[in-house]
């Protein structure tokens, strides 16, 4: 008798998660090789709870629509299982959850964090000689995963902020007057998606003409300066700022208003903010700036094709891997040429993975602390690439139910 | 000989004031009753300074390029021209600048302010006996101008309200933790744009739970208690507010941080980050609060057809009024039904809609002064409807170039 599955999501969300999700369920679908499709409701709390949907008759229809919804259709949790040394509990109940339900295998779609969960349940489930297959799917809009290319959902936040720093720019350029705006880009410890901004550009457009990642320390005196020197020959500056951008001693910016959630990342806000309040008050000149906040993790309509592709492509991956009896893996991408662009699928083992995180490399940061290089838009110029066309219900982007949730 | 016309822009950005630039074209093109077509850079200030750009040999593709690129392809000023009363030296500057250039015809398109600037240089031609013909053409996301049922550039704005909170909601439904997300939209005086917050709902999607409009005083204590009755159904909240919403003694919760424009308006913000410490202190739970700013006016990717449709029509309208010997105007669009939606256009005297400002009437607003009324979403409806297609670049959405501003 066939087994059945588990998948689910946790973490952040973004406008790929779902395509993932949607792989997922057509690469077992196609291969007929589990009997039902369980969906568990807030990560691997749902499983904990026993909270499941029952994806198992997917349509062809939905899983195209759920390709394109942003969020998390299943929802999210932010949930940090304890060490199996310290406390094997919860791992006990999770995998009484996957007997009584007779589970093959639990596909976990998630960022750094939840490949920890993977990782953890992997280890548990060799040391209780289990056969249960543990899979990771890569997510992450802050593309700091090691391991793979890029992460799924970076592409399309990564062409929001491209596409809406352009806008910015646009809007800002009609004033005959000198200003500064300054664009805080989300990237706690990564400057991944503040360096898209660089997509903005054309040649006829310089914006942003500064930017400024997290991985290099930031001097208030210099970029000052920066600006001072650019108002010499621009009349309108655009600034993209990661959100933790910090001095040479790793004091952030925006520490004044920093708290730390469960995972101890510090949750910030308020480097434009602040800089904003530099700006006036030092150069006096007419300054705003511009907190792009959520819609840059989960505005569907702006989506990336490629991304999508791909983060579909991760999930079915990760299907044929457990098919051929892997577990405790990351399906990852492997960048394989950029004219033309084109790349590998694979996977690694998630302890390679797990607690990770891969920062810009300094050599793609320029002398002056204040752009990136031509090797880094050369990175990112294919992640962005294609649109998707989503349906309007009433002039408004129609998009999955996900009343379940609520 | 035929005379030479001028055309320029003012105020604000919007995602359809390029497209009235593009009719007022057209209509000069097909009539073929002027010579010259100049585009005044950066509003009548360009007029002053003969900053212009000629406009005569507009290709229909670059007509229509025109149409869809947001913010002001000709730039903007914020300039008030005194009373002539008061000093009469810049009418006859602009004036002779009309003269030497051989101008029949100034068409502005702008804001309540701009057609202050239309009124004045209309009662000051007629003061001189001049048959040069001063038109108007509407442009406001606020929507607040009188004498017309809605403005253009509102229904660009309204569609992207409303798809920025349905992808917000979406993001918000995926935690299984009480939240409070609030939305902060722009709408100093007038609460049209936040009202049309309303158009994210749809048999699925609550959001926005809770609608506050600067029409109504805002009672803190009446928020917290619509906050907390609603905690006992629902468990994400998202709450639409305007940026000018106030007490009842007409204090801007924004206060602390306000200042004053040229025009005397208070420029605002913080609104939401106000209610998101209130939330936080009162009620003690997750709250985040989310300024729209500028992209609302300017998101050219997710212009609504109909308005730039009636942008369009709008400005080939003042052409033929113009063509018709009337000055002194501003072009108006009439309802003229709801189902099927009509219109038709028009025009008013611009001194019956300068330095006027239209709020929204209080019956559109339901007796618990936290949503909009059935009436207020049948007004709204029709104006976000109609996708633009718009060509993207490298996966950037791609507009006309407006290096001449830089």
């Amino acid at each position: 008798m066939k087994k059945n599955c588990i998948v689910a999501q946790s973490g952040g969300p973004t406008a790929a998660i779902n395509a993932s999700l949607a792989g997922i369920i057509k690469g077992i679908t196609d291969s007929d090789c589990f009997n039902l499709i369980y969906g568990a409701v807030h990560g691997i709390q749902g499983v904990l709870r026993e909270h499941f949907l029952d994806l198992t008759k997917s349509t062809p229809e939905f899983i195209e629509a759920l390709k394109i919804t942003p969020a998390m259709y299943l929802g999210s949790c932010r949930f940090k299982l304890p060490g199996m040394a310290e406390d094997v509990t919860l791992y006990k109940e999770i995998f009484k959850v996957f007997d009584k339900m007779n589970i093959g295998a639990f596909f976990y779609i998630g960022g750094n964090d939840s490949m920890d969960t993977v990782d953890k349940l992997s280890a548990y489930a060799d040391s209780i000689g289990s056969d249960i297959k543990i899979a990771g799917v890569p997510k992450t809009i802050d593309n700091d995963l090691v391991c793979t290319d890029h992460t799924p959902g970076f592409g399309s936040a990564a062409k929001y902020i491209a596409g809406s720093i352009r806008e910015i720019a646009y809007d800002t350029y009609i004033y005959d007057v000198e200003s500064v705006t300054i664009v805080e880009i989300m990237g706690r410890d990564a400057g991944w998606l503040t360096a898209a901004s660089v997509l903005a550009r054309n040649p006829k457009n310089p914006a942003p003409h500064l930017i400024y990642l997290p991985e290099a320390a930031f001097d208030e005196e210099a970029f000052l300066s920066d600006i001072k020197h650019l108002l010499h020959t621009h009349q309108n500056i655009i600034v993209a700022v990661s959100e933790g951008i910090h001095d040479a001693d790793g004091v952030y910016l925006s520490a004044t208003s920093a708290a730390a959630d469960k995972f101890g990342h510090a949750q910030l806000s308020g480097a434009g903010k602040y800089l904003e309040q530099l700006v006036k008050n030092r150069l006096g000149i007419k300054v705003r700036s511009v907190e792009v906040n959520v819609l840059q993790r989960c505005a569907g309509h702006m989506a990336s094709k490629a991304d999508l592709d791909e983060s579909f492509a991760l999930g079915m991956k990760a299907v044929s891997l457990v098919l051929d009896g892997k577990t405790g893996f990351m399906t990852t991408l492997n960048r394989t040429g950029n004219s033309p662009y084109s790349y590998e699928l694979s996977s690694v083992p998630v302890c390679d993975v797990a607690n990770k995180a891969k920062a810009v490399p300094l050599n793609w940061i320029n002398n002056e602390k204040n752009n990136v290089t031509d090797e880094m838009t050369e990175y990112l110029a294919p992640l962005v690439l294609g649109e998707v066309s989503i349906e309007y219900e009433a002039g408004v982007p129609k998009y999955l139910d996900i009343s379940h949730l609520l």
